[in-house]
């Protein structure tokens, strides 16, 4: 199968390389504004070619567009105006809601799958690919019943070749569900990274008391502004809602410290410990 | 080398079977108000014997006590009513003012060394020591001249085989800066931990959408309650302190978001990218 790329970060490059060596791509090209990740994405060979949109969608098979989501949505569109009934287009962004109104009334939504690889890292670009990320993870893919069997079944089979499970979900369930987990996480450890740097002006310190839970927690705080800026943005209700009751939870740790009041500061860590119960269904 | 180990948790516990393989401690007693994880350690192995305080005591040339922090203030105490000048004690704990205000006067304080290693995982009790946990991490000594010349010695030596780099500091930088770094990361996991609870009334999506990321930045929300309360106490003015700033920053997340400002954001997430420059060293 061609395969057309378009960005050759972390998500697209890894899709490229995994796809190449699963045998599912027999060509790939990569589409990339920045020229210096199709450079690397040629030298490190995860792409067999790269070129600019127009070409590369005329000779795909599938289109997998891998891009910050603010801009994802006009690109869909242009690719849909570009291609014919043989090609399939979809996308890996962290919001679907969006797209998916965006891309409705289109014509030829039917041939564009919207979906989401749950699988990432805090690094971001060509260099930080990965040939495994998407191995034994989950995906989703959203409004299923707006894309063709065809297409469906094309996007599928992609996934099913990387070794991911598939699960169907609304749009608008998707974007909350993964705003309650995925983007809130981002933004704690963010937070956590600003509030480090802001009030530990020894920065040795910084080195020498960080331990694996410190690097555990603040490590998405390294997560691309490019990529995350946008995610926070159109998905802003779901996002700020979770975020007040977060608040709201450090509100009470703050006030349960303030007043040395520890039945109630254990009793709110046992519950805390619950979420091993989710956890250990994970991992188990 | 005969060595007493008071709690054995996953610190105590970890300890004793890294000093018994190490070659450090020729003959281990453990001691444990549970007697469960007395049971367990004697079935892992990771002690020789079990017994009581005062008889323990005794036979040791060196006391380790690693129980939760408002405990160990107490028994440090009492194990220097017990021993004699050939005895050394030290402890594990992670905040170390308070221990060392209620030991300052004790006429045997010389014998003992304060001191706390940058080590531990999410879990907890005797059935969760690992051999290794100690090996190539740092470990900090606190108000180093107040104990003797031999007692430094004993500890320093006892950290040097486990392959820990010590690192001195007064007592009230120390609580500070592991308030900053180590204390408020586990905080912004608890609450972490707690607000998915809360708001994720859906477990199945939680295990769906949970990525490396989320597992990352909520793990040590499932640390022991029992071990956590008496540190967010004890450092109570440090972490109110952190707690405040980190709630602010927060803050400033949701106004961003809430007012569609995709310049702030975007300087902000870069701005706590910067984190990077200071794990990159850690890990280099």
């Amino acid at each position: 199968m061609n395969i057309t790329i378009v960005g050759l970060g972390l998500i697209g490059g890894s899709m490229a390389i995994a796809l190449k060596n699963a045998g599912f791509a027999s060509h790939v090209i990569g589409v990339d504004n920045n020229p210096e990740h199709c450079k690397i994405a040629m030298k490190k060979g995860l792409v067999h070619e790269v070129s600019d949109l127009q070409e590369s969608c005329a000779k795909a098979d599938l289109i997998i567009v891998a891009i910050p989501v603010d801009k994802s949505k006009e690109v869909v569109a242009r690719i849909l105006n570009l291609i014919d009934e043989h090609t399939v287009v979809t996308d890996m962004g962290s919001t679907k809601k969006m797209i998916c109104k965006h891309l409705e009334k289109h014509a030829k939504r039917h041939l564009y799958v919207a979906a989401h690889p749950i699988a990432g890292t805090e690094h971001s670009g060509p260099l930080a690919t990965q040939r495994d990320l998407f191995n034994n993870k989950k995906t989703f893919i959203c409004e299923k019943n707006k894309s063709s069997n065809k297409a469906l079944t094309t996007v599928l089979k992609m996934f099913h070749c990387l070794n991911m499970s598939v699960e169907f979900m609304e749009a608008e369930e998707h974007d909350k569900h993964v705003a309650y987990i995925s983007h809130l996480s981002h933004i704690t450890s963010f937070a956590l990274g600003l509030t480090v740097l802001d009030i530990e002006k020894d920065e040795k310190s910084i080195c020498d008391m960080a331990g694996s839970g410190f690097f555990s927690t603040v490590r998405l705080a390294m997560s691309s502004p490019e990529m995350w800026t946008p995610i926070l943005i159109e998905n802003k209700e779901n996002i700020s809602y979770a975020l007040n009751k977060y608040v709201n939870h450090l509100q009470k740790f703050k006030d349960y410290i303030d007043q040395t009041d520890k039945t109630k500061m254990f009793k709110m860590l046992k519950k805390a410990n619950d979420i091993r119960r989710i956890l250990d269904d994970i991992i188990s």
